[in-house]
């Protein structure tokens, strides 16, 4: 187990938190609020903290620059559908990763060589050229041009799924990693708002 | 902006953890301990508590079930490739559920009628029957027959992938909801040691 001193530090941290665990264990399935959250993976972001989640509260979905992405979709389908929430939450963040490449060249450094890329504040590079893979061309990476677009466009893809019902209000936010603060985008939100 | 109980309680909380924000303002955008952890959306866990990370830490990855789809190998590649990652964690839980249905139940609920299903401890039904989509059999719900299992396949998975280099160790565990205590499932850990 502790080879790894992430893992030794995980496991003596969970240690911890178990040992005051209190009535956390009775918690109920479906979430206790009745809403979920679509974010960024990133580490800055404490869905929890920034939006005042105890545990048992809200669902929580993360990936790469919180996208509606097929998979979000999957997870937003099932927490309505089977668990019950009603009011859904789309939050992208300033200063966001997926802002600083794109599509080919995310393509490109991976055909290159799978190791972590260098980025010198403005383009990326490759410290080695072990060779890649191809496979990297044949995924969209969802990355971001423009912040609050993307918050729009990724509510109006929720909003005109076929299996979201129309009672749904989908809000969309930026999180500003500077403040810590939830920066409402109206365009987003009306695009999300209940239908008939 | 009230008219929603939900996105007031949100919006107030916010405002009092951007009150007190610090100096997280200044966090840089890569992990500072560099690793990712892969789980459920589940309501019950705070995987910042229960992994013990604090803002600017990890990466966190969030869907339905913490399955390895390739919406999260794809969060996985930029998180290792472009923000230098190089430890990974798959951590599904208890109670989870994806266990209580399958994709072909799921499918035909959909197409019955979007709104919240009723679980009675052993199937489902629907409430209302307006009518719903039969998108929902065209998806791969991804749910889960076998707990332990299906967190040495995500892991398998992940190893095997193109995308993903031999020198990144991925972890398997399962969060107990009861206990809060993270169980490592060793045969996952194995499949997700590092290759030549």
């Amino acid at each position: 187990m502790c080879e790894s001193k992430i893992l030794h530090e995980v496991t003596a941290a969970n240690d911890a938190y178990a040992a005051d665990f209190g009535d956390k264990g009775k918690l109920a399935l479906p979430p206790a609020r009745g809403f979920a959250i679509l974010t960024c993976m990133d580490a800055r972001l404490d869905p929890a903290k920034y939006a005042g989640l105890a545990e048992g509260d809200a669902h929580v979905i993360r990936n790469a620059g919180g996208r509606a992405s097929d998979d979000a979709i999957r997870s937003l389908v099932i927490s309505h559908k089977l668990l019950g929430t009603k009011e859904w939450f789309v939050i992208h963040h300033t200063d966001c990763g997926m802002e600083l490449f794109t599509t080919e060249i995310i393509g490109d450094l991976l055909a290159d060589d799978l190791s972590t890329a260098h980025f010198d504040g403005k383009s990326w590079s490759n410290p080695q050229h072990k060779g890649g893979s191809v496979a990297g061309r044949y995924i969209n990476w969802l990355t971001i041009r423009d912040l609050a677009g993307s918050v729009i466009e990724d509510v109006r893809r929720i909003r005109s799924h076929p299996l979201v019902p129309g009672d749904i209000p989908v809000y969309g936010f930026i999180y500003d990693v500077r403040t810590g603060r939830l920066i409402e985008v109206p365009d987003a939100t009306a695009a999300g708002k209940i239908v008939a």
